[in-house]
């Protein structure tokens, strides 16, 4: 079910052809079990976003996108107030799945306002407004990836070894992803790379997810262990690092999956670039610098027990959990975004780009 | 049937009463289970070491010496020569249990030595200098243990924060340990700590094994991911580093669990203490720098599978699984040793106490 251009997966999230249900590939099963599901009822959607079946801030947006169109289409009213009445209910619901997601309520946002702007119309007309407004949400985000990719693509060169930490891949976007976006690009132009996917503790998106599409579209990776990225890189296997981000302070400062910080770090003791990769809806000017980053704290339970057999940390051991860290803007030797590479002073070059 | 002294786990692996058989604790089974067996036969002992059972080269060397002179306490025969063949076929098959760890094979050597002393002798006296000759190796290891944990105690203060990697504790020793020593001789004097315990994947000897003795004696523990160590060095949470060593070169470079050479870049950037303890044992003069220490690679299983419920790596994608890592000299603050505390450069200070 799933298509494959040139190799690079895409549509991992993808509205059925007769527009009556969402398909998403189930991130929780891989890479043990390749399932497809198909979305139809609210419930169906609001639990794989809450049950992080469809993750990563881009796809979750798309996914939320189709949905409030899907479930649009089939409100069941011919009175357009109470049709608006019902959608808000609907888009509410979706909204309440992950509220920290900024990528969720701006899709939803935008397929209302699409809505509402056709509200002089027929419900016919209102449909397929929202239909074409989650459509070209997907299409956004393919094409912001493939000039994040570009970008990327032109700091690296055939041959080399890349780190990655977590997952910024097609499965967190759409196609190509923003931290592997370049990988995939430069594999459909016959670049050759060697990358070592961190497994990244504790809900494993690089053994889980990275090494899954890297692998699935032939390009040679390795899986390791969060603490081996040190011993990589001193045996000179790694020529740049490539993350993504959750949020970018005004100043540069990043934050992203837990671990990045120190894979920053070991980047700048060892002199190996480390970029990061940031769509500019990422950029939060409002934010002056890492410090305003407020860092989710996840439950001990993912880290004694979720994946394992038996209870790996003794019963009445706290474990701590925080799920992000904040890279200072001293580690990151570029951001790359969708406008163009970013150095810095990056008050100055992210202000130039996009302020 | 553990014996306990001031809260602190002792005797984790003991010569029965009766003297017909080694008691160890189950390090495989731990922290879920604590289970003691009883080693009696040469399968019983060999099995024991090479599945990890009991681990950590003091405590394999202890459980191999006191093995050693129960198995000859056992043979049947009058004859002092037929004796002594029997005696060496015994040692070479413990010896061959796990090749690499230089306590087992010294050990043995030296129980095997006071037999041979003894060889004018009737066969009770030899088998009472090899039980004489085994019970001193673990005295000298709990004396040894004691004297790194006073110097590394006089490096901290009631109430630091310290960040452990791996398992250097009473477990792979015999009592205090090495890397855990100062923290368990603190909280006899009533000091306060607070340990972080990386998770130390793949094997997890942070989570299960570290965490578990802490634990044990009412010593504060959290258990963090290996990729959060950068957070709480940046959070201010820890006043210094503690680990131990497998190999020590003469200049100081130090070969030790993977990851350490990570968390010592960490510390190094955070401007925090890094300490590693040593007993002077494990200090390697003709090695002259971690150069000529070579690295076991393991199994990539251990990664993926071992200890998950499900495979967490895709099939058909490759695992880096080196065991161990060298942290460069330039980042150990101090190499703290039974005879005292060495600072750079190590050829010199080594050499003074050692050479």
């Amino acid at each position: 079910m799933m298509k494959e251009d040139n190799g690079i997966i895409c549509e991992n999230v993808r509205l059925s052809e007769n527009r009556d249900s969402v398909i998403i590939i189930d991130q929780t099963l891989l890479p043990a079990r390749e399932v497809f599901i198909e979305l139809k009822t609210l419930d169906d959607f609001y639990e794989a976003i809450y049950m992080l079946r469809v993750r990563g801030a881009p796809a979750i947006g798309i996914c939320a996108g189709y949905g409030l169109a899907v479930l649009g289409s089939k409100i069941d009213c011919s009175d357009k107030d109470r049709f608006f009445m019902k959608l808000r209910k609907i888009k509410d619901r979706l909204n309440s799945s992950r509220p920290t997601a900024v990528n969720l309520s701006k899709a939803l946002n935008r397929v209302e306002n699409a809505a509402l702007s056709m509200s002089g119309q027929g419900i016919d007309e209102i449909i397929g407004a929202m239909f074409k407004e989650s459509i070209a949400i997907q299409a956004e985000d393919i094409e912001m990836c493939r000039k994040i990719s570009e970008y990327g693509l032109s700091l690296v060169k055939s041959g080399d070894g890349i780190l990655t930490h977590c997952n910024a891949g097609p499965l967190a976007t759409s196609r190509y992803g923003t931290g592997l976006g370049a990988l995939f690009l430069g594999k459909e132009q016959g670049y050759d790379f060697h990358v070592f996917a961190d497994e990244t503790r504790p809900l494993l998106q690089g053994a889980r997810l990275t090494a899954y599409e890297l692998n699935k579209s032939g390009i040679d990776v390795t899986v390791i262990c969060d603490n081996m990225a040190s011993i990589v890189m001193n045996q000179g296997k790694i020529n740049a690092c490539f993350v993504g981000c959750d949020r970018v302070a005004a100043n540069g400062d990043t934050a992203n999956k837990i671990g990045t910080s120190g894979v920053a770090i070991l980047a700048k003791h060892y002199g190996i670039p480390f970029y990061v990769f940031c769509p500019s809806s990422t950029i939060d000017f409002d934010c002056a610098s890492g410090k305003d980053i407020v860092i989710e704290e996840r439950s001990g339970e993912e880290i004694g027990s979720l994946f394992y057999k038996e209870k790996t940390v003794p019963e009445g051991v706290k474990c701590y959990n925080p799920a992000f860290d904040v890279t200072d803007n001293g580690l990151i030797t570029a951001i790359v975004t969708e406008k163009g590479i970013c150095r810095a002073p990056y008050c100055e070059s992210l202000g130039a780009l996009f302020g």
